[in-house]
């Protein structure tokens, strides 16, 4: 029987909560002590990917009390409920199912009369023989020429994740021979994004993916509109180049506006996405429904690997667990991802909305009131350029902000040089070693300006290659890690009731009916 | 005199930390008081800019306040100090001369026996000529054809200023007639970083800079290699398709390998060197010498606007003060900048580095550690997409991050489509003055979840476009901003001696030279 407890109800979180400042990890990572730790704090998580915790703020006995209270909140348990299709979205009353698009954990999940695994495999296939006729050429222009590229019109969950997705795997595609079309992208209701995208592509070679759940989304709906002019200027029929993702119930769903409709349904959140069809039509036209697969089944792997009771083999709970250590009892505010490979650009954009959209809460699943600090600020760059921008904070300033760092033996592009007797992929790998001893350790100085505390935690999750195999396990890594740190801080991650206010005052502002200062604001912006 | 003294030594500054929790912003926001404090609470800054800051938590005795910690913190006189050829960066005994290269506020600057202004200024001519002879044709390839594409080689503020400046003006300059040459960037030392760029460019037609301060940044040296790499295998002779930008003393600077070199030099700071031929060279080469011209007189009008010692009339002093008694008395650990406007996207990332390298400090000017906190963590994303993003936790989490919003009446390209009765441009606008209003009022909801506390400051800044120099006078409010910061928590903001400790062990990677726990991670990449 599960019970959903405020984290503070928790017995083995008031013994957590007395373990503050329990590891110095100076002290921990010198010598053999630490090259011990490395050995050992590693843990496989899927895609050929591991999770290197060495450098976080715990040791066995910290360890210990974060599996009694991994057991206490029942995290195996709730995760069981959420695949086997319990209304774990409570605030909403939603299944919760983006795992079930890359496999099947538990039950056959059936709602609204149909098996769901059955639906979003079958929206999937047939996004994936789309995909595959626009390759082959039997689905072209009205000149009868191939597409070449694609433009996802979207925004939020509808555009970040899928983004990233395609930034991280573009330039793997184009090595590897499987860069079928050019991906772009169209989120911002800022005229200036639209034209720049439209100025940036060959119109009569391109289709656009209009993508809202509700076909309602109104930066989504307004961009389709501005594409849709543009096309009729550029003498093209939109209804020849234009797709929706959408819902089955939504108006866009049998318009004959569009060359084909693929669905996703209410128990999929946007930010989760990346994985439905709002990912899958997409990177299934830039790279081919295979890679697609592929990444689908990293990302599957690594959702097996979170049912492991064992948060020690399980690196999606323990990152959960460690975060949330940091959070709530050492109480630092932010974290900070920075992946050493430059095709995760875009990747800390995508988990920043995954993780503060998900935690960023102050009420808990049943709307109460919590007491305790949630979800951080989530922020990040590719090292090495973060190194020379604000690392400075990171190593010396006044706050402790954890890092989850991100490296690959491999390069995607396989082309180097060798400079001072190494290559810049040695060079990079180099670098966040250097780094993550650097936090760490720290070094001590007489002249305080060049001292370094260290003691500033971090881990690290190694691959072999970015590719869509590790990279499926990479995302699904960190929408697990954020599922169980909602469960831990017992809020639903899975609504997103922040959001609203803004958009009933912006209709407002638009249909000039403000007082007060909102009139004020308004003038100011000669809206 | 100027005094040197530690925040918490100054009496404003205690009657400051009196007043945590002075202001209730959803009261004072309300009704007819709220409109007057948008029309009252709104200082130009250049550029035809105005800073808004309505919706911080200050009112009339908090400002009075703020005006005494300004004065007996000598704000101005510090500001003086630094444009008069002091040596303000005391750790590294250098002048602070980044606002020398867009006009001069004070005395003759003299230093290492040279006008430094005229010295600038040469630069920036030589830089401009060089630039008008590419575009007229005069310097071409071998084969005698116009260069089309400039790729900047640089790290740090070498790329990240120069990069937001190039992207926010980038359509613009398209749409206005003024974009001379593509440009591209290359920094990450990931060998995919190079690998990518090289391949979306068109080698034969394309011109290469060079940044590197002292000729030995690994990072910029190693992407060096691989580009002349390339362009050997390209057929094409990198002598004459590379530049520098050094100092006059490193081996770059009279070196045969390049086609010309443009001088920087030790009292211009990466972070600050958007200014100088860093970020001249590039920028003059992509949109012409004049319009990078309109881009320093903005700066320079802003600069000019922060030597008024009344803070109502300085934007940049009184933005600063508002942001130490967030950060300081406040206690609020991290501040949003979010853009309405899409081609500010990556400004928040150069804002990243100037504010977080420049203020991430333990230590006062003189070494000695401080006890109250410093710069905060700094993140933001264009709206409307961060809307859809993060801005769940900034309206309903259990943090309190204050905003700073920037907006402009018209949008660059002036493509737009109306839909449902109003245009993009408008709609973009209207969430802007939305979501002020819904972070500082909230909305009471019997349902917890849907309940805003509100409370939550922001202050916008409003333009009529993003154009050279309205984008000139943002850079500049910026980095003045953090300078008075840094001299009201009498820190060094023009140091950074917290990136070293990488770069040290980063070597003893590299040259095999470890034990313990940096040889188990070194063995862990496998480097």
């Amino acid at each position: 029987m599960i019970s959903w407890k405020n984290l503070d109800e928790l017995d083995a979180f008031k013994k957590l909560s007395a373990m503050k400042g329990h590891v110095c990890l100076k002290e921990v990572m010198a010598g053999e002590g630490g090259a011990g730790r490395v050995a050992r704090y590693n843990v496989p998580m899927g895609g050929g990917l591991s999770f290197n915790f060495a450098s976080r703020e715990v040791d066995d006995d910290l360890l210990a009390v974060l599996a009694e209270l991994a057991k206490e909140a029942q995290l195996t348990d709730k995760y069981a409920a959420l695949y086997n299709g319990e209304v774990v979205n409570t605030g909403e009353k939603r299944l919760v199912l983006h795992q079930l698009c890359r496999g099947q954990l538990g039950d056959d999940v059936i709602a609204d009369g149909v098996n769901k695994r059955e639906f979003y495999t079958a929206q999937q296939k047939k996004a994936a023989d789309f995909a595959k006729a626009v390759h082959a050429g039997e689905i072209t222009n009205a000149a009868g020429e191939k597409f070449t590229t694609v433009v996802q019109i979207g925004i939020g969950g509808s555009d970040l994740g899928p983004r990233a997705v395609y930034i991280a795997l573009e330039n793997w595609a184009r090595q590897t021979g499987n860069l079928r079309m050019e991906a772009r992208f169209i989120s911002n209701v800022d005229p200036d994004d639209a034209a720049a995208v439209l100025k940036s592509v060959d119109i009569p070679h391109t289709l656009f993916i209009v993508v809202s759940k509700s076909g309602t989304t109104l930066e989504t709906l307004t961009n389709e509109t501005f594409v849709r002019n543009a096309l009729k200027e550029a003498g093209v029929d939109p209804s020849k180049h234009m797709l929706a993702v959408t819902s089955e119930t939504s108006p866009l769903a049998s318009s004959t506006d569009y060359l084909a409709a693929f669905f996703m349904d209410d128990y999929i959140g946007g930010r989760y996405s990346a994985s439905s069809c709002v990912g899958g039509a997409v990177l299934s036209l830039a790279f081919g429904p295979e890679v697609y697969d592929r990444f689908l089944q990293g990302a599957a792997e690594a959702d097996r690997m979170a049912k492991n009771p064992d948060i020690l083999q399980n690196a999606a709970m323990l990152d959960a667990l460690i975060g949330v250590y940091e959070r709530t009892v050492q109480g630092y505010g932010s974290t900070a991802v920075l992946p050493y490979s430059q095709a995760l650009s875009r990747f800390p954009a995508h988990l920043q909305q995954l993780d503060m959209e998900s935690n960023g809460k102050s009420v808990n699943r049943f709307g109460e009131p919590i007491s305790y600090v949630t979800g951080p600020i989530l922020f990040g760059e590719p090292g090495t350029n973060g190194q020379h921008s604000f690392y400075q904070l990171l190593h010396q300033g006044k706050t402790v902000v954890p890092m989850q760092f991100v490296g690959f033996k491999k390069s995607q592009c396989g082309m180097d040089a060798v400079i001072e007797g190494s290559t810049s992929q040695q060079k990079l790998c180099a670098n966040v070693v250097a780094q993550i001893m650097a936090f760490a350790c720290g070094k001590e100085d007489e002249d305080r300006n060049k001292n370094f505390d260290g003691n500033r935690p971090s881990s690290i999750i190694v691959g072999e290659q970015l590719d869509p195999a590790s990279l499926g396990a990479l995302l699904a890594h960190f929408e697990n890690k954020v599922m169980f740190q909602g469960f831990l801080w017992n809020v639903n991650s899975f609504d997103q009731e922040g959001v609203q206010l803004g958009k009933i005052l912006a209709k407002r502002v638009l249909a000039h009916d403000t007082d007060g200062a909102l009139k004020a604001y308004s003038d100011l912006l000669e809206i």
